[in-house]
């Protein structure tokens, strides 16, 4: 069975895999009817290419959303709910994050917490905010889904290194969030699950990275388009293998 | 082999499990050349039993370390080493830690902030403080480590409730650390471990637990005495099974 879903909220929509995510869903066919694209200025430079594939696709909506800042989170909510009426929200993809790269003898208390605050408090603020949206659309059509974007460096299984320490721990603690609302959200029909994306060219990847994130977008679409229950509380590989945690 | 470390760092060791370590390892035979207890109040109402531990045994050390207080952390440091001279530090056990019963739905952002900054960060600084004397006895002596004090909360494979959510997720992000930085000291000879107390009538634990601290605290000294390096960068339960993370 395939997850046709009609919205989906996608965080972190003004550049690197947000914004990928946005572009193919809003080419799809059949597209959603409602793509909610958020980032935090919708206004500034970097949010450009994302306005411009808004001007060219009336399903895409730019919301502010600022992972740090949970009012911004929460005023998101409201506009997307007077957006979808009566509807619930049927996709939620957090995908907004930060990385760090120092290794865990220079990490600093304020790039932990900075960190955590952005990659983990963030998408938990999303979905205490959208919590009432989402359910609803669970319970209506019998499925719905959150999409934690992770990485493999929150695998502790696959950690062989120091490095990346602040953002590694994050990711850990964002899978064991996935994890641990999963067990809530089932029960609404709401399936849960963290993805790593692979080692992708963005920002937090480099250049250096093995994927575009054309690539990576198209196998994780591939996989969130047949979430089927037994997936939720776990955690993929964009390549459709079960990663340990 | 057994471990026989002549020096000792237990965090949070005015009561409960640390209390608990401070006392069984006062009374060994032999006990330990060094035993430096930490808590946040060493002159306080709380730490009234640890100070008539320290009075009856003169290898027992009180110094104050706030787990949320980077530079009572180095404070202490400075002390230790003063008192140690030429020698490293044997051994390291990080078991200051907060609880937090919330459910998901209900986790502030205060509460997941001072939860992860007391049981992530805190032991974190503890170690980058404790670096040169922890890794100067792996060098010496071949065989140094360092303990943290996690919970079976902090496997993702064994969560299956969205309830001590704030608690759970820091314990993962723990269990995380332990695993990175176990690469970096491994170098030194240094193991890194993190251990699951049991259920435990502890402060965290509540009267309804199944353990005793007597009871926790031995078992988890039989693996700590009989460490050996194929357990570096593992999680390991009080009675000596392996956990999943």
């Amino acid at each position: 069975m395939a997850f046709q879903f009609e919205s989906v909220l996608i965080t972190g929509a003004s550049r690197g895999l947000g914004l990928e995510f946005v572009e193919q869903l809003s080419k799809a066919s059949p597209s959603p009817k409602h793509i909610f694209a958020t980032c935090r200025s919708p206004e500034g430079d970097t949010a450009k290419n994302l306005r411009e594939l808004a001007a060219n696709h009336s399903n895409v909506t730019i919301a502010k959303l600022d992972a740090l800042d949970k009012q911004s989170i929460e005023n998101s909510a409201v506009a997307v709910k007077e957006k979808l009426g009566d509807e619930g929200l049927d996709l939620i993809i957090n995908n907004a994050g930060v990385g760090a790269p120092e290794e865990f003898l220079q990490a600093t208390n304020e790039d932990m917490i900075r960190v955590y605050h952005t990659n983990v408090i963030g998408p938990l603020n999303v979905v205490q905010a959208y919590y009432s949206l989402i359910t609803k659309a669970g319970k209506k059509k019998g499925f719905a889904a959150v999409i934690n974007i992770s990485s493999q460096r929150g695998s502790c299984e696959q950690t062989f290194s120091a490095d990346f320490f602040p953002y590694g721990v994050s990711k850990a603690a964002m899978n064991r969030m996935t994890r641990a609302f999963s067990f809530d959200l089932i029960v609404h029909n709401v399936i849960a699950m963290s993805m790593n994306p692979g080692w992708v060219k963005t920002d937090i990847g480099s250049q250096d990275a093995i994927l575009t994130t054309k690539e990576s977008i198209e196998k994780m679409l591939i996989i969130i388009r047949s979430l089927d229950k037994n997936k939720n509380g776990t955690f993929y590989n964009y390549n459709g293998n079960r990663l340990p945690w």
